[in-house]
């Protein structure tokens, strides 16, 4: 399997995604500030891994700052940093507060017992992130039927999480299954995931794949060729709108319009149990040079405008199923959320 | 205006669209072998432009061959030569052919008197497309309302054709009369002729527009950003099935789906009065190179398989109205081809 995060002695390895899928290459971080450092430039990405990194880059924080005489505030500080990585990924604040709780509730012991009470948890993120993908997996591949062709869009695999990955986690299982005809990966634009990473990975695990242009979904979809689209996503609300990159909104109204079925994968942790409508979630803009630059290379003129948003919002209705690791929700989603909700305040 | 091409002092001056939108630059063809070079490197596309240069490459073969001791056959080993530059053209074969006939009309006259009439045919070549053109851009203005947002796909404007453009000439004319509020250029991949060619367009002649990926534009279009689309088209078949770029079925299904009017722009050398359904058109197949290459940049692994169709077909269903020079067809589209086909055998 590609893995995309290990720790081996004291050093975080990462799989180096700036240079997929002409180069596979390994980033050592042999600080915390590499992970930093890491998680900027995008040697690391995906939400779920990058909240898998962010809980090794904290326990490094404490190992290497364990010396300051006033360790806590230090470590505090670090945090910061590490929290302040990049703006949008959930799972780096959500992993950098999980490690906090754990430095608060271990601050009476010593130094040595709270560094071994840190990389527990570290190594605990990690293993959950992979246990997650493993149950959305084995969910989801319930929904493909055999001899299926799958459409996918963007990344959402081994490179974007510490494990199989979720909605191409999906679609691993089901090939490991033999169910997998073959696997239309759409590139992504404007920054190619589609292209980059998961046709890579596909190339990867010998699962019989296509690439095509987002253009050609629609003719796809139209002549009976799709049995299937899943995709991941950044935020699900109660209603179950789903913000996912940009492109996913478009897949989901052919899909609606030509009868096929169009999933989500997605962990628990990827829902808004405070938001009812997608139409609140905010969306972010990006900058101009993704679409009018590739590389070094200008693709568009001096002066033109570019509108160029990273998500778009799917409304629940055109979503069959949502795949999380604590089973499949199905429309009405308002109902489904409140009772999966109230299941997890449970445990 | 933007010049695509012009005949000055017996040479045939191209616009060299290889280096748009980075330079601006031009390519003197100074013998007829110059424009087979051109047609086939691209730095002259688009079918009704390619039209034209072929007829000037056919008057210049005619020039440079008049001392052969058998004109006729030397000609005619020419005009194959330009007749077979490229493949898809259909106006290339088009133009030739009308330039053999003129031949042929006069080969019992002087050398100079038929290099004189082949000069007078070119030149009503390109001549009638500037006014096909210009009609199809009146006639269109009429569909689009005032404070418009149009969308559009791929390149039909100046850079396609000898004049105007026919989607992108119905957009500037209505910009002239002060309708358009913003056009949106969708990139067009794999080969990007929106990002390259019409945003260069739309930024050199100061209409206001913003460029967008393909994925962006269905949640506009939901949105109610958008009042209209109008696109280009490759072939038409009686029924209103319109082979169009890879992509523009895409946008004619959400427009269906959102109730956006979906129009198509193009001259009555595209319909094929022999062809009743869409599903008979053979679609071109294109190297995977466009999709997994960027310039010299590798954007997708080695062994991924790639499934890259140059076009595909719209439904007659999803389009509101054809503009051509003899005026707007409107469904049903059996009815108004079999009119238009009556009144251009009489003309």
């Amino acid at each position: 399997m590609i893995q995309t995060l290990s720790f081996e002695n004291e050093k975080l390895i990462l799989l180096d995604q700036r240079y997929l899928p002409q180069r596979v290459d390994y980033f050592a971080c042999e600080s915390y500030k590499d992970v930093i450092f890491a998680i900027k430039d995008m040697v690391v990405r995906g939400a779920p891994a990058i909240g898998a990194a962010a809980a090794y880059g904290y326990y490094m924080a404490a190992a290497e700052l364990q010396a300051e005489t006033d360790f806590a505030a230090a470590l505090q500080s670090a945090s910061e940093a590490i929290y302040n990585a990049r703006p949008t990924a959930v799972n780096l604040m959500w992993a950098v507060n999980r490690m906090r709780q754990v430095s608060a509730a271990n601050s009476g012991l010593s130094i040595s017992e709270q560094l071994s009470a840190l990389r527990e948890e570290a190594v605990a993120v990690h293993k959950e992130d992979i246990e997650t993908n493993q149950l959305i997996a084995s969910y989801g591949s319930e929904v493909i039927g055999q001899d299926a062709v799958v459409l996918t869009h963007c990344n959402t695999g081994s490179l974007a999480t510490a494990g199989v990955g979720t909605a191409l986690g999906v679609i691993k299982e089901a090939h490991k299954q033999g169910k997998i005809k073959r696997v239309y990966a759409d590139e992504t634009r404007p920054r190619f995931q589609g292209a980059r990473l998961t046709a890579w990975e596909l190339v990867q695990e010998n699962i019989p794949a296509c690439l095509i242009t987002e253009g050609t979904a629609a003719t796809l979809i139209r002549d009976g060729e799709i049995q299937c689209i899943i995709v991941g996503a950044d935020r699900i609300t109660l209603n179950g709108d789903t913000a996912n990159k940009i492109g996913t909104f478009m897949l989901s109204a052919l899909a609606k319009m030509y009868q096929v079925p169009f999933y989500v994968a997605a962990p628990t942790t990827t829902i808004d149990f405070e938001m009812v409508y997608g139409k609140d979630i905010e969306i972010e803009e990006r900058d101009a040079s993704e679409v009018t630059h590739i590389g070094e290379e200008q693709i568009a003129p001096d002066g033109i405008c570019v509108f160029n948003p990273a998500f778009d919002v799917t409304p629940g209705e055109h979503i069959a199923g949502i795949i999380t690791e604590k089973g499949i929700l199905r429309p009405p989603y308002l109902e489904a959320m409140k009772a999966l909700k109230a299941s997890l305040a449970v445990k």
